[in-house]
């Protein structure tokens, strides 16, 4: 197994090396119209000078230097991703053929670590976070890979939640784990989007906090995982990095098969709810500002408001209108009497849509698909 | 008098010449952003293939001709008029040193008349108006001209309501005045735009017909009508065409005193109201399709709606929206859970806009103003 083989490389108590593995694989429909297909959400400059994927690797360039970067993405956008990342090394871009969700995106790099490298502690983040504080994250990143190695287990960050967010998972956290590792919990449960009541419960109890989407383990731990809960893919994968050549041919192949699926059903919360197991999933909790931009609902948070709630980039003349998000750089945008509407400008389409709707973005896409209007896609 | 002047002039039975006089001063601020200072809603195509002016014109020439059409403007759009209308002989294009509503416009085109015709029957025109059904219009025009010239009366079109609109004025109708001239009455009274309530009991009553603002009258008489009950105006306008040179320094400084005033305040109501007058006020009842497009919240008649009564120009992809009103031909528009919205697309800005509000959209062109934006007026 994975975790003997890495074992015998590595003398114990020598410290393994550290690689963050950036999942860039989305396609960021409800961005539409500024992410298209070509060009998802990851790749965008939605807030600052740098793309998402762009601060999300140089928030993880001190724990790990850039030599020790890889992006997972799909083939569409190994290009645009290699643009953007030029000082990371062209084969730690690894390209998936279709996307799978992220066990698979997990598994994938994970093999490229144990044949290239043997063993290393993984951090794993997703491409499209939005995080200021990053001395704070990174301090919570430490901690994490710590525990990862000092107990062999599958760590995930959990977010203090600050509202009763119906969108994201949640992580009943249970015993502490020790004093060495302050804010650190073995995980008890997780659970699923909740409805408004539960999630107002939640944050209420003070025992859950949000899955953040963001992992440390060690690669033999995770793969490991795999082999016991997720054999398909592993066998699938086995051997995809080798040496030998063909290599694109062997991952076309292994992925044709395999299952769309998130690492946190397949692998961290079957790993919980086991009776016996050699590893463990652990929590720990992070106070720093965070914020997964699953939709234009989210950038007020990002961006900051007026006093009326209105949050843009660009120039907006409001009148009486209150709760408005938008993003338009280029052109000037005057509201008269609108009340929480987002308004998205691009240069050939344009988006107007209710807040509450926010996640419908996607159906605009379908029904683009399905009138031919492919061109603005 | 004007009238004894003219009918001096003219020997009796001999018909005048028709001329059309198009009032073209509106600076359309209720369009922005199609609509700017330097182009008024009059000069941009909002719907088919000519400009909203161009088609008053086409409507008028078969009852007047080319050589007969009088268009009034004001001088930053001069150009722009003479452009459109390359058939219409350059010193028929009036320009206003400054807008000062209908009453001057009016004035100074009779003057004109007076000065280089003698005496003929003005049909007074807004440039901004789309009627579809033209036969019908010319028509009317016909009954109208021929009132005027048998009884040396006022007349004004009246539109029989479709619905209880609160932004028309109304006339209420009197006396029918004979038969050779159907649907021709004596005007009883002139009445504001009235409240919701007010304008359902006109509309069941029968008795009340929208002001169109547009006008058939001789020169001579409303001449006669200005000079008792606007003797300001004609006495500054009088001999401003006059053959001697300086014309344009006699018109600034004539228009430096004039009341900003509408036609149908300073005359037609005077004159319907007062007992004994030389002249009279009638009303043509009109059954053609009229629309005074006053606003973007006009457009759906003029367009037509989808079955969510939905109306645009351009391409739009609605999910879950009602009541949009689009223009938007070059760029695609998606709407998301939007209800009764008018959204407005041009190069530089873009307008977001309940439509219960569209009168408002006036306020963002002050505000624009105020921020020193006034490269998007």
């Amino acid at each position: 197994m994975a975790v003997d083989r890495s074992s015998k490389r590595m003398a114990p108590g020598v410290t393994l090396p550290r690689y963050a593995v950036i999942m860039a694989g989305g396609q960021g429909t409800r961005f539409w119209p500024r992410s298209r297909g070509r060009v998802p959400k990851q790749l965008l400059r939605i807030s600052g000078r740098h793309t998402l994927l762009q601060a999300t690797v140089r928030r993880l360039v001190p724990l790990c230097s850039w030599r020790h970067i890889l992006v997972v993405c799909s083939a569409e956008h190994a290009d645009e991703v290699r643009r953007q990342l030029p000082r990371v090394p062209v084969e730690h871009v690894l390209v998936e053929p279709i996307g799978r969700n992220t066990a698979p995106c997990i598994a994938l790099a994970a093999e490229w670590i144990a044949e290239r490298v043997g063993d290393a502690v993984m951090i794993v983040a997703p491409a499209d976070h939005v995080i200021r504080d990053e001395e704070m994250l990174r301090q919570t990143l430490r901690v994490a890979a710590e525990l990862a190695t000092a107990h062999d287990s599958l760590v995930t960050l959990g977010i203090e939640p600050s509202r009763a967010e119906t969108g994201y998972g949640y992580i009943e956290v249970g015993q502490r784990i020790d004093r060495r590792h302050s804010g650190s919990f073995w995980v008890k449960r997780f659970h699923e989007k909740p409805s408004l009541r539960l999630a107002h419960r939640y944050v209420a109890g003070g025992q859950h906090l949000w899955n953040s989407g963001i992992f440390v383990w060690k690669a033999s731990v995770v793969r490991a995982a795999m082999q016991r809960y997720l054999p398909d893919v592993s066998t699938a994968l086995a051997g995809v990095w080798s040496a030998a050549r063909g290599e694109r041919q062997r991952l076309r192949r292994a992925y044709g098969a395999l299952p769309s699926v998130s690492v946190d059903i397949a692998v961290m919360q079957p790993v919980t709810a086991a009776r016996r197991s050699p590893m463990r999933v652990a929590v720990v909790r992070a106070r720093f500002d965070w914020n997964d931009v699953g939709s234009w609902g989210a950038m007020p948070e990002i961006w900051g408001c007026d006093a009326e709630g209105n949050a843009a980039v660009g120039t907006i003349v409001p009148v009486e209108t209150t709760g408005a998000v938008v993003y338009s750089p280029d052109r000037l945008v005057a509201l008269v009497g609108v009340k929480d509407m987002i308004v998205v400008d691009s240069p050939d389409a344009l988006l107007i849509c209710a807040r509450d709707r926010a996640q419908d973005v996607r159906q605009v896409s379908e029904i683009l698909k399905r009138r031919g209007l492919v061109r603005y896609l």
